[in-house]
């Protein structure tokens, strides 16, 4: 199978590559070197020290040959993107090419337009370089849990629901309310997507992600293939940016009372979840949405396992309620499906307990590099500017 | 009060300026003079003439002086937003300043990227000069019916509906079903607009607006205040174009079997419904939803009466059933509510069948100008490009 993975840099491109090359597939990259240049715009960098996208590549290629191709490019340059697509011909896209950071896209007026202008018009270039140039190709889309919002107080669905409304019944998109100004681009996002999929007949998966977390896949062993691992206020997500605060002995930083529920889900098992998607592909004419996520926890649930781990091993955890930055609920009803994609096979590798533990120690290799980059843990990124 | 009006140019915001100045408010407009350069991208006009926007404010000031003016420029000009807000310190907004033509975001990407980047961009950077320069505003938007979609089979709320879901009950927005590029914009917008209200507790309406017919109000009563009135296959819609074809002895253009049914109004109470949004505004912190729309027909009923209007005029109005361009059901169930308007005190002015006979003889004067550009009522933009 040839797949083009758009965002190949990234946390989650890079494994997918090592996966999707290790079973024998064939890889096109593109990527706009983006989230190295945000990262160190919040004055950070990787705790995990990544080569160069010149060095991996190279390094790939010493082993899967004219299986690995990459291109520096971006979306918004719509003759690039169809240049890629009409050349390459893949048979799926994986779309991980968006500013994926909620507190990034509420920096300022700035950061929120180019966060949607950004998503929006790069799908948008997508979508029509898909109909143009390879009208059969499986768009898996990444998106994200928090489209739904968590205020609605319902059971979330995969994508549709069935009400009865006045006395008539349907299937409708589930209602999304998202939380920040990335939220809703990939609501906007889904929405464009679906629309496609019904006028053009384009086949997509778009995946609504819990919080990912982890340092490692079955691919990753050595560290020249180490995946890139954000610790800042901005690109940092949930559990990350606990175990790196835990091992420099920096309090972890939860949002007010730490009852924000979410799901979660392994490295390992976004990987997983995402190379089954693409071996069992949306029909043509369908817009299949999934909810990727393993297990649900709160916050402060969350910071009280990586405590009790980390003092295992002698870091004197602490942990500090921090004034909430963000506009949402602290405490709130909390039930998702999520099992369409266990109907596609997907079983859970990894529990959470070991994977704490398997973190914490990668990163105590790099506690040095947390430490010189810690002022970016608290950057006061406001949700209201 | 002090009215800012975005899109006085238009064929809303023409005749929405002249009823606010003559209830004695002060009206500030702005507009980049987009509609007139995209309609002669169709190679078409207006049928009934206007003057330049130069002229029309020069009229207008020979009798409201100061209390009217008017700056060309451009909401995707942030500076420019920013300093119109701070500077006028609006009552009230009325956001009437976007790519506003279905057919013509579906022509191909390029018009599709525009529509959504124009749309979605300028309504940020004001929600922006909003909250930073004038926060107490009024932001009134023009929306449409088309937002909800025709396909869902449910009658549908105004902006929210309460529903039942695996036994919990919740008020959720009403899905969003969007029929071309251009309806997803205004979702998009909507959405946007939405999250403001939450995040920084700006206070909006969002009108979902049926479709708007006529060439009158109370104020258009000399030909030198007149409003624009397009035909052409992009800018003209249902009534109106029919209208225009009628005089000039060209076949209704019905798409299909003609059995969408739409909700209408006419121009004069459309001006009166935004005047009374004006006059009773949101809270702040509200994000008001309003449809608005007097009677609904479906195509086939409202050429049939075009027709009859028509014929006893001796016009000799044929009806033809063209290839549906669009990718839309023909024939749906269709039931929406308009109440929060009439609960606000709006009264229906305008009968359609007298209106249309009005239109008719207006336009009859004009049957040169409507001639001379009938190719633009069939420029065949598909749907699917």
């Amino acid at each position: 199978m040839k797949i083009l993975i758009l965002g190949i840099d990234g946390y989650i491109g890079w494994p997918l590559t090592l996966k999707q090359l290790s079973i024998g597939n064939e890889v096109f990259g593109i990527d706009n070197l983006s989230r190295r240049k945000n990262v160190s715009e919040m004055n950070s960098w990787s705790a995990i020290p990544i080569l160069s996208i010149k060095d991996r590549i190279e390094n790939l290629k010493k082993i899967y040959g004219d299986k690995i191709n990459f291109q520096e490019g971006d979306l918004l340059d719509k003759n690039f993107t169809n240049n890629i697509v009409k050349s390459f011909q893949p048979d799926s896209i994986v779309h991980l090419a968006e500013q994926p950071s909620a507190p990034y896209s509420m920096i300022d007026q700035e950061h929120c337009l180019y966060t949607q202008q950004n998503n929006l018009i790069g799908n948008l270039n997508l979508l029509y370089a898909i109909k143009n140039y390879a009208p059969n190709t499986h768009l898996v889309k990444l998106g994200t849990m928090g489209e739904y919002g968590y205020d609605a107080g319902l059971e979330i669905s995969e994508g549709f629901m069935d009400i009865e409304f006045r006395g008539k019944k349907a299937t409708i998109p589930y209602p999304r309310q998202a939380g920040s100004w990335y939220h809703w681009s990939k609501v906007h996002d889904s929405n464009n997507i679906m629309f496609a999929c019904k006028l053009w007949g384009l086949r997509s998966t778009d995946i609504m992600q819990g919080i990912v977390y982890g340092t490692r896949t079955t691919e990753i062993t050595e560290e020249k293939n180490h995946t890139r691992y954000d610790f800042d206020e901005a690109f940092g997500t949930a559990i990350n940016r606990f175990c790196a605060q835990a091992v420099i002995n920096h309090p972890l930083t939860i949002y007010g009372k730490g009852g924000q529920t979410r799901g979660f889900l392994a490295l390992n098992d976004s990987i997983q979840c995402i190379s089954l998607l693409l071996e069992k592909p949306a029909e043509m004419h369908e817009y299949r949405v999934v909810n990727q996520f393993d297990q649900q926890y709160n916050v402060a649930e969350l910071a009280e396992k990586i405590a009790n781990i980390g003092n295992k091993k002698d870091l004197e955890v602490k942990i500090s309620h921090f004034e909430n930055p963000r506009v949402e609920k602290e405490q709130h009803y909390y039930k998702a499906d999520h099992t369409k994609l266990k109907e596609l096979g997907f079983v859970p590798t990894r529990n959470i307990d070991d994977e704490l533990e398997i973190m914490i120690d990668d990163l105590l290799n790099y506690k040095e590099r947390i430490s010189e980059k810690k002022q970016s843990i608290i950057k006061d990124l406001k949700w209201k500017n």
